[in-house]
């Protein structure tokens, strides 16, 4: 078929398979559950795949997200995610439960024995404790109370979870590793202190993956590992020829020694880490920078390349690819020639 | 009808006719046209109301949104963009041409030359100039070349514009107003000594609305002034109490003195300018600041404040409304307590 017009989102497939494998023969190799998390990617195509290389099941941020997966036939999904379980969530998770293994987040004394109220032993529950990344989750030594909730509410206790965030800082996965699995550890120990045997210690994110301690974990949950992204080029967790998604452009304007492509925030997204150098980096250009951003211009300075002409194309690889796939409807999926659309089945289901 | 699960995005309908009134009264009384921005909104409803407040037609950043708003019968449209006008482009611009009004943007010999090529007189051409952003656009000066080009390639010439972007600054309002005036002024009396007679002087962005030399501009071009956002609040360009949309949040967390939001970069945007205090402002809550964003997560510094209970409402006003409302299937307008649901009919059309 015929390329859509630019902006797009093109995938190479092959290296979305080899990543994919990559991690699969990672978990496989260390016995380990693997359970990616789809919310990078939205796609049944993508999620399929990775259930074909062995993925235990399939890890999402929203309910949202659960029913478009579930729906779709995926029969074992963790919500990882302290849900507050209001009467209209608990009927969504009970219907979900019909269908599938469901598993929810909890973090709080009182959204554990909410939830249990509500659902009872329908759905089991990880306790989410924080390792360092200092978001949602309790300090893992009290990890036993949310836990004890939880059960005595009715839910099924499956363990603890946790996401070891602060492995997106430069060399920063090793650190987060150890903090990640000395937090499960510290936690799981609590749960059976309180008499809960922990099944799952689950963690897992990509800057972090190669230094996972799968002597303590028992499950990974990276998400963004399926493609890579400038943040992970840069983290130096990826190479560019390993990246497996760029924003596809067409080059605009000329501006002095600069160019404008026709790519922004809309497409790329408009995360910046504060390690980044830039908005964007552009394969075939390792030294230019995206430098400038708004919603439909991306201004690169090419560092000195001569300027490719008005109406040539350029890739470009967002910054954050789960930000990038979130904006758009498709995927052009890239099977060597032919583009295939990929719809983001479960774009913008943030609730 | 019963609210939707958090988060969602709320339009305040009340306000956001206050503040359609309150530009477009502007622009009548200083005798100029008022052409907003619609992509700040993507949304038939409110670019109805804009026009039937007065407005001379719209402006969009691309030939999607163009094809969404002509098809629902909007009939003067400007895509106030550089576009590359390729075989595929010219066939939809002269299809758009068919049933509207159309004029694009260059701000090159090549590009011009191209468009006229493929497109003729079937629409209008305004030259973009450089009047202080930095963008795209050429040095006011330079305009009658590229005018030149274009109406020697069969574009009918209506004028020049600019987008004075660096306006979004601490107190850039004025400065960039200045700037604006003076650019489309040297850029209008270039063209005018090349033969071209220029129709259209065309600037305008919400910051530096208020500070806009109309004895010099013809058109205004704002978008986010129809909801305001974090950013203009910041600014100093809008007040809380005036601001039109929000994000409808559900606690989930108490970690520590903070709370987590369910709303996240997925729902708010990851916009965050130098000038910015956070990710987000919560007008029941002046001084707490999102200090943490992450795709389904704001961690909120409640500034000392009792923190809210898990499972209570919080409303997060945005960055940047551009961002939020293009991450959403659906606004839901509230018309004084009920809920409509207007759907973001451009969603998405980055191409």
């Amino acid at each position: 078929m015929s390329h859509p017009p630019t902006p797009y989102l093109r995938v190479d497939v092959a290296r979305l398979g080899a990543n994919i494998d990559h991690a699969a023969a990672r978990a496989a190799a260390a016995g380990v559950a693997l359970r990616p998390h789809v919310k990078t990617h939205k796609n049944l195509e993508i999620a399929r795949m990775q259930v074909a290389a062995g993925a235990s099941g399939i890890t999402v941020a929203t309910l949202g997200e659960a029913e478009v997966f579930v729906e779709a036939g995926f029969d074992d999904v963790f919500v990882a995610y302290p849900l507050w379980v209001d009467d209209r969530a608990a009927e969504r998770i009970r219907s979900l439960a019909q269908q599938s293994r469901v598993t929810i987040g909890v973090d709080s004394v009182p959204g554990a024995t909410q939830a249990g109220r509500l659902l009872g032993d329908r759905v089991s529950a990880l306790v989410e404790v924080d390792s360092g990344h200092h978001r949602t989750g309790v300090p893992p030594e009290r990890a036993a109370a949310v836990a004890t909730a939880a059960a005595e509410s009715g839910l099924d206790v499956g363990g603890v979870f946790t996401f070891p965030g602060h492995s997106y800082a430069p060399a920063g996965g090793a650190g987060a590793a150890t903090d990640e699995a000395s937090a499960l550890a510290i936690a799981a120990d609590a749960l059976r202190s309180a008499g809960l045997e922990p099944r799952v210690l689950s963690g897992g994110s990509t800057p972090s993956l190669a230094d996972s301690d799968t002597s303590v974990l028992t499950e990974l949950r990276p998400g963004v590992y399926v493609f890579g992204d400038a943040q992970q080029w840069e983290l130096g967790t990826t190479t560019p020829d390993l990246v497996a998604l760029s924003a596809r452009t067409t080059v605009v304007s000329h501006t002095g020694d600069r160019i404008v492509v026709d790519a922004g925030s809309k497409v790329l997204g408009a995360d910046r880490a504060p390690y980044a150098s830039g908005f964007g980096r552009l394969p075939a250009h390792p030294d230019a920078r995206v430098v400038q951003l708004s919603e439909h211009h991306a201004v690169v300075d090419l560092a000195g390349a001569p300027l490719p002409p008005l109406g040539s194309r350029l890739d470009v690889v967002p910054n954050h690819v789960c930000a990038a796939v979130n904006l758009v409807d498709e995927l052009w999926a890239d099977t060597g020639g032919e583009l295939v659309r990929w719809p983001v089945a479960a774009r913008g289901r943030n609730a």
